[in-house]
């Protein structure tokens, strides 16, 4: 039996196709729901049969940070990557946190590729890409950008012909269900021994748990499932975070814009408020996410600042640098001197003047605080004797299916 | 202007009709849903018009000890209310705790009727009555037992005929329906100048936030609501408690038999649990919610008790019995020496064995807990300057529509 050692933790070479997904906002009730209803006749037997928990995703509760955890098999304060935006305090400026650079620990996926496996990935967004595909020889490409991909950069070509359905809209649900798709078309013409698939949270953003849409998604899951484990795989699923209804009683966004706040006591550009939410694809939320870091001057009392900060109504937490790196997992250097999550149905905002939230057409839903930390995690193999009480992560799927899978 | 003091608060005398309306297990989102799809109209322009908060129902998040809460306008440490049932240690029995003689408060129904006013209360259920209506002279009869209605002891007959609908099932949405037609219809007829109107969970217990049940239920409510205002009454909306999905990925309810952990590490009968959620209407939960209380012998540890099952996942807080007294505002004599809250997808039993659950024919959904706590608390007539970082409680709505209604 031949094992690698990536960031600390040993994981056998698999001797079949294993698959990893990541179900984007897959907050468990959209599972529970969704078997209720008859909709996940596969995840019903899975449950069952197989091997169930629900795991804690990282903080912030955001698509990178957990994404990149889960390819690690390690916290943000391993890898770098703590959400998507980030304040460079040595330019001043602030930067995307989507370029391999910022990423500090090898992936599992490249490692096992080195390792003489045969690696396939796809993603919904681009943006995950490079990211997850960093060092990796390998197949790896996004839905969103899948009829640009070449063997020299992808280690694909031709992939709306091996898939069979054009090229989705980045705010749909079949962004994801071109991801699936692709998965089993791989696993059918290429056999990968592993497979990493990561979809898109738009219709998480917009339905809730139960609901006529939600229910169509998971049910559209379910039969690629069904068709990955016919193929023989071990299958393990999770989640990089979770979903929250974020709205007033009057359905509007329920936001505490924490620049205004912040300008109001310390005058304007006293502190900086970073949304690590924001990316290119915001129309879904309105970059407003229940976590923000806040960058202080050195003048400025932090601890006194959180508390009063803390004191605001619908302020879950606030934490100063270190107890946050210690707390969160999270790389001090890069999360500010404050780190400040909202409670389960409020938002953290910037300057409101700053927020676009034209294209919000339905009530917010969004993530990024401790209310979205629960997640599934489920295989479609049995591990026996599990410690029902461990506090079991995300982040933990690779070691599930390539150290538990029988 | 006259005014009456009632628990230490002050509360002017009404000079037009006032209505406290309790809405059993209203989750915000509920509101919020609804009004987003267009089935609340009239809750649309209140929100828009008057006053809306979140404000905290009472520790724990049952029926009985909020609905004591609102109309004594006191927590329970003062009206004694702190559950369904109750462990008589003396006798060493388990009491339900819905006759008068465990209330510690006089009601502000009692004391505003007292002063001159008329009064009327309209409840769901039956076990609510007898503590609403202590002492009061005036109104006061449920939906559930409205054919038995005497003038000598509900201070009305014949309520059929002057609500003009049947007697509706218990395990129904067209219980709190009745509460509603018949507010309006003393309000028409009988014009009192106080009416509290509290209404049953039935739906709530099964349908989410957003689904077409519920969206029907807040029509129902709405239109009753802006026939009420029609009437001229000032109206403030409030709820005992939110609601949570309460389930496994497998859709099972999420439990931890608590009686059956403690007796597997104290020994049979070495603990014993009770669930103050139990009444005698259990079918829709199961006796399931998020709060449980602990008796435990002299000999017992319960500070280390408390922090091994603070340990257990799923478990959100343990504290003994003088630190629940304190946070939760409870009466430190009627808690027992532990109180156990569980998180939001999780509720606690006692031995499993005596629960039955062949009664829940939908994926479990309850209450009990801290993430139940938000509750709506609105009001159709404008409260200028209003603190909005103040601690609002449910218990407020009197004081709102009577010290702030114009």
């Amino acid at each position: 039996m031949r094992r690698i050692e990536v960031n600390g933790r040993t994981y056998r070479l698999p001797e079949h196709p294993c698959v990893v997904v990541c179900v984007d906002g897959c907050e468990p009730d959209y599972i529970a729901q969704a078997v209720a209803g008859g909709h996940m006749p596969w995840m019903k037997r899975v449950l069952a049969e197989g091997t169930e928990v629900i795991a804690d995703c990282v903080m912030p509760s955001f698509t990178n940070p957990n994404n990149l955890s889960i390819v690690t098999g390690a916290t943000p304060a391993v890898h770098g990557i703590c959400g998507n935006y980030l304040y460079d305090t040595d330019s001043g400026v602030e930067v995307m946190m989507n370029d391999p650079k910022w990423l500090r620990a090898p992936t599992l996926l490249a490692a096992l590729a080195d390792a003489g496996c045969k690696v396939a990935v796809v993603t919904a967004k681009d943006k995950l890409r490079k990211l997850l595909g960093h060092q990796l020889r390998g197949i790896c490409f996004s839905a969103e950008k899948a009829d640009q991909a070449t063997l020299e950069e992808h280690g694909i070509d031709a992939v709306l012909q091996l898939v069979g359905l054009p090229v989705p809209s980045v705010y749909s649900a079949e962004l994801s269900e071109f991801v699936f798709a692709a998965g089993v078309k791989l696993m059918q013409r290429r056999r990968p021994d592993i497979m990493y698939l990561s979809t898109t949270d738009y219709v998480q953003h917009k339905h809730a748990p139960g609901t006529t849409r939600a229910n169509s998604f998971c049910g559209m899951m379910d039969r690629y499932l069904g068709e990955l484990e016919h193929l023989g795989c071990a299958i393990a699923l999770t989640a990089d975070h979770g979903m929250s209804s974020k709205t007033r009683l009057d359905a509007s966004p329920n936001v505490i814009y924490l620049q205004d706040v912040l300008d109001g006591w310390l005058g304007a550009a006293g502190a900086r408020v970073i949304l690590p939410i924001t990316d290119p694809y915001v129309v879904h939320h309105g970059a407003l996410g229940s976590y923000a870091t806040v960058y202080l001057p050195a003048d400025i009392d932090a601890e006194a600042l959180a508390a009063r900060i803390a004191a605001l109504r619908g302020i879950e937490t606030v934490l100063t640098r270190a107890a946050a790196a210690s707390r969160f997992e999270l790389p001090a250097d890069r999360i500010g001197d404050l780190v400040v999550v909202s409670s389960r149905s409020v938002v953290l905002g910037g300057a409101a003047a700053r927020h676009d939230l034209s294209g919000l057409d339905a009530p917010l839903r969004s993530h990024g605080g401790l209310a979205e930390q629960a997640v599934p995690l489920v295989m479609n193999r049995r591990i026996e004797n599990l410690d029902p009480n461990r506090r079991w992560r995300n982040f933990d799927a690779f070691d599930w299916v390539l150290n538990h899978a029988r």
